[in-house]
């Protein structure tokens, strides 16, 4: 028999939570962060070297595979899973946050969304509908609603109607979604930077009894105090026996201070993203290795972590594979990244076990302020 | 105590020679193929990846390393070993082969090259004995005499110039690397297309007691029958005591009628090159994956293969990868291609050992020849 999709709660800390996520495909230690493999690739990664990192789960995006290779086209080859090398645990956007970050290249009204694909400039069509089948046929262990994801600063008046308009496409989208005991379709709360507005669309969309709950339009242009204020406004409205995941969130410190609100998942393009730009993310801070400081640096990034990446080779270096645009320099930061950030999730979880997320938070902060070693 | 430079021939099979070199860092076991790291990296591959695949050694490139990061810099780091992670065997170009690549930013005279750096402008001046200096600096098991290497076709005149050129700095090398029992200096041979010029550059060369010869200026524009028949004319009159390089070359059908002839050591960037635009080396021959016809194709490159690259990934697959411009796709086509190059030369070993090298050479041909499976 098929696992079923399920969530348990193993441990508290205020609000902090330590849980599992079961799924046909193996369990996901939450709180979780996600890589993203945009185009059914963790950029610049094996597939097997995200896993040994301590991935449970990746993200692919329905949008980015809906142009190329093509939905259907990865169904008939037997999924995403098999597709992209990875068996264990998938979730898929909807497509709403290319309705913001494609603005331009796109036009909105209550049926669904068209794009002009930047590949090829042919049209596409998104409704609520068409994303869950685009889902579906990606073979996506949890899927997301479609939503209007809307930029950060905007009127009140423009953040409720695309809220508004994201729970009537929830409603399609859970038609469209029927039954599937081995998936998941999560909602997505928004409602911008208003926390009226960010409880009526959690308390609208908590009745609908979806599987998860997502909180979408964040990190997309406000100060973090605000995000921080948004998931405090959110996180209680939300049933306490489902999984919560903050979108496209965001730093080490977004993180902490997330899960200490209550989230339980996240996923962002930082880690891989700043690694193909020369930037290190380690136990004291971002480190630029564009920065002529290392030229002459021996040292590796950190000799106590545990990823090959830090502890290999020398700062010296990745500055020479960072200037001289070598593909090693993007693969060997990426891989320090995504070790940094699951390691950062695994030290949230024992502390979480332990009672003493607080602590963890505090030590990890300070050490971070104190910033990266003195320059030779 | 360090093991001193040596080799020893093992088996011969007409004229292909089964040998091992030993140097301090490790044995070589010939024929080999050495990937080339230009700029301290292999390029798109981790160095325990490199070794995994059965690689002895690696080049690197004096002219490129001397520019970025720079060889003093190197040195105070360690030497090129440490840098770049790499604890066997390195041999590295003289910047001779710069002297042609890059004709039209240089000035050469008796005395040596001046280049005019690709990455900054600034001026070099490369003389033999600076480019001995360097090669110390980085701390290359395997160094090469600086030489003029020059494009073919060519005429007479101008090809025994050169040669005559080489063979005067090969004399100032000598002198520049004095006693290294650890390390080794290889002489060049040039003499372009014309058998007489070769010969006269291999009796020079071997007069001198180098402790290895190259041949040098070939694949540099003349039909493989002209490269084929001035290694017939060179090979006999170097010392069969000694191990011989062929600088640059080349496909996998140049390697096997060039091991038939006696050479004992290649390097050539065009595994890497050819993974980086998509193209696979395999047993079928050499495949194109930016094709269209691998679009919907669920079959791995090779599913024989030992490299995950070519029997756990789909070529639909790969082919989305190369077609979206993913890292991947060049990371895993590279190391498909290196492990296509590394399995060779373990067959022709093999073969050699056996006693079978021309049936090898004909199965494998055979095979190349009938072309890739049919397209589903």
């Amino acid at each position: 028999m098929t696992q079923a999709f399920s969530f348990e709660l193993k441990a508290r800390d205020g609000a902090a939570r330590r849980g599992e996520i079961l799924t046909q495909r193996g369990a996901i230690r939450t709180p979780a962060f996600m890589p993203v493999g945009t185009a059914a690739t963790v950029k610049a990664m094996y597939p097997g070297q995200v896993r040994d990192l301590g991935a449970d789960i990746v993200l692919g995006n329905t949008y980015h595979l809906m142009l190329r290779p093509g939905a259907e086209r990865i169904d008939r080859l037997g999924g995403l899973h098999s597709f992209m090398n990875w068996p264990h645990p998938i979730l898929t956007d909807s497509g709403g946050f290319q309705v913001m970050s494609l603005s331009t290249l796109r036009s909105l009204n209550e049926h669904g969304v068209t794009f002009k694909s930047h590949v090829d400039g042919a049209k596409y069509e998104m409704t609520p509908e068409r994303s869950i089948e685009i889902q579906c046929l990606l073979g996506a262990d949890i899927q997301m609603q479609l939503d209007e994801c809307i930029a950060l600063p905007a009127d009140a008046a423009r953040i409720e109607a695309a809220m508004e308009l994201s729970l009537r496409w929830a409603e399609r989208c859970k038609q469209a979604f029927g039954e599937r005991p081995q998936q998941a379709l999560f909602g997505i709360v928004q409602g911008g930077d208003h926390a009226g507005l960010r409880e009526r669309s959690a308390d609208t969309l908590s009745a609908m009894n979806l599987k998860g709950y997502a909180i979408g339009g964040l990190a997309v242009g406000e100060p973090q105090d605000v995000m921080l204020a948004m998931l405090e406004a959110t996180c209680p409205r939300l049933p306490a026996e489902k999984p919560r995941y903050l979108m496209g969130v965001g730093t080490p410190d977004d993180l902490l201070k997330a899960v200490a609100r209550g989230v339980d998942m996240f996923d962002c393009v930082m880690p891989t993203r700043a690694g193909r730009h020369g930037q290190a993310f380690t136990r004291f801070g971002r480190i630029n290795l564009r920065n002529a400081r290392h030229a002459d640096d021996p040292r590796p990034l950190d000799p106590t972590s545990s990823c090959p990446a830090a502890s290999q080779y020398s700062r010296a270096y990745l500055h020479h594979l960072v200037r001289s645009n070598e593909a090693l320099g993007g693969m060997l930061l990426t891989w320090n990244n995504l070790a940094y950030y699951q390691d950062l999730m695994q030290g949230a979880r024992s502390a979480i076990e332990d009672g003493v997320f607080g602590l963890y938070c505090e030590s990890t902060s300070e050490a971070w302020a104190r910033g990266d070693l003195p320059a030779l």
